[in-house]
């Protein structure tokens, strides 16, 4: 018997208190082997693949993906997978790594408002806003660098205050026909090891790995705090975070899939009606080009 | 004796109903004569020139200036009068028309915030965000050409909520460093109809003339209860905005560069202060150059 995937087990219900030592990074996976795995995708990415021309078709609504996880949690990997049979036209990809002078003479949102997606398109951050409440956080050295004029005596303060920037911008955007998923791929201490062991042992996968990624391991609990505040401040009914399991690469690519699809059906999009004028219209140009 | 500009006077207080036809178009002038107009702004705006260096050798706050109203009424007169002396590296202007295909693809402050000004800098909006609250809500045709996913039923909702999107905006840009403040040039339709009869009755006024500006009179009340509403609703103690009489041109730009003087005074700027490290480097460097 194949398992169900239910995007609701994996969401963070507003309001809700987050302990990440209770989310699972592995449950049992919904495929039964390899090709039971790539039948699922394929069927997957193919209903993604109409939904985003709906989307398009329709010009009401943007989607925005947001992915974030901790250094080899399989980001880039599930991006590539479940959204590679999407038409590029309509899908737009932005990672946000360090940012630039002038997007540092800016406030923090302002560098990732610029990469939203237009109507009619799915917009994916690798990486996004968020990494203000959580690299920021844990590095104070880049708080400092960001040129505030008034830091807030209390960090609390400034955290708080930053999530309702987010929660705000969110609000506003959903309001004017942004739909946002958010992703954290959930992957353990100990998997993260050895993902970094083959990065350093297979030859071909030598060019993922940074020595500072291994400096960052050092940090691992001043992360999680950041990512359960993070998610637990900033998870609502409109613009939900999921926590995926992210042990295992493959699950979690179909956890990302079923919760997009998902995402997808809420909306109830149809392709746009022709009025009768219209259809009268193209009728006599139909004439027309017979003649 | 001559009068002095009290910023306050003119300032909307947080919470305040607005009731154009108490604010006055006209007030007392504090100018005795030509010379004495050309006197005073010569000194205000030498006086914003350093404020400005201020704020660019500093590098912590932006500033941000939104100008609105009727045609007519003077803003491009006021910000050329009053910006004219501040270095063009340091200060930018941004004129808002009718939006692009692109833009309209987006939430309705896109297009506003990719052009906000960076710390160091000041930014001068000729028309702005707000026009999303005035003119579109007089032109009901222009709100169903925005693309939106739901309009709500009421349009006071939509309204209320386009208010509280930029109220939201505003905060977080303050908090973030961005001091707002914001123009609303109050003009009379009588005055209106004199400068609109100037640009048809002297030929290098012409360009100025639009028919579809005289076609706008005929909404006059539409756009002044729409005025009132946003004031009222968008007016805070962070981001204020003030009603300047804007029937005599050259009170008025003496009015307004009085008020962002002040808004600087309150920035209370100073040039950064060298630590005795760098000063005791900066000495060694001197000595090098001297050998």
């Amino acid at each position: 018997m194949t398992m169900q995937i239910t995007s609701k087990d994996f969401r963070v219900r507003k309001g809700d208190l987050v302990d990440l030592k209770k989310w699972p990074t592995m449950v049992d996976p919904v495929y039964r082997s390899k090709e039971h795995y790539h039948d699922l995708l394929t069927d997957h990415v193919s209903r993604l693949s109409v939904q985003q021309q709906l989307l398009y078709a329709s010009n009401r609504h943007a989607v925005l993906l947001v992915f974030q996880a901790m250094d080899a949690a399989g980001k880039d990997g599930a991006i590539q997978h479940v959204m590679s049979g999407i038409n590029p036209q309509g899908c737009q990809v932005f990672s946000f790594k360090h940012p630039s002078a002038t997007e540092l003479q800016h406030d923090f949102l302002w560098r990732t408002t610029r990469d939203l997606p237009e109507r009619g398109r799915i917009g994916i951050f690798n990486r996004s806003y968020y990494e203000e409440v959580l690299i920021v956080r844990v590095h104070r050295d880049i708080l400092m660098s960001e040129g505030l004029p008034d830091v807030p005596r209390h960090d609390k303060t400034l955290w708080r205050h930053r999530y309702r920037s987010i929660s705000n911008l969110e609000r506003h955007l959903h309001a004017n026909g942004t739909r946002i998923v958010k992703f954290f791929l959930h992957l353990s201490k100990e998997e993260q090891r050895k993902r970094f062991l083959a990065r350093i042992d297979e030859p071909e996968k030598n060019w993922k790995f940074s020595t500072a990624d291994v400096e960052e391991r050092k940090f691992w609990d001043h992360y999680m705090t950041a990512y359960e505040e993070c998610l637990a401040a900033t998870s609502t009914g409109h613009s939900p975070w999921y926590v995926v399991p992210a042990d295992d690469k493959q699950n979690a690519r179909l956890i990302v899939s079923q919760i997009v699809l998902d995402a997808f059906d809420d909306l109830k999009m149809s392709y746009p009606k022709t009025s009768e004028a219209r259809r009268r219209e193209l009728l006599m140009i139909r004439k027309q080009l017979e003649e």
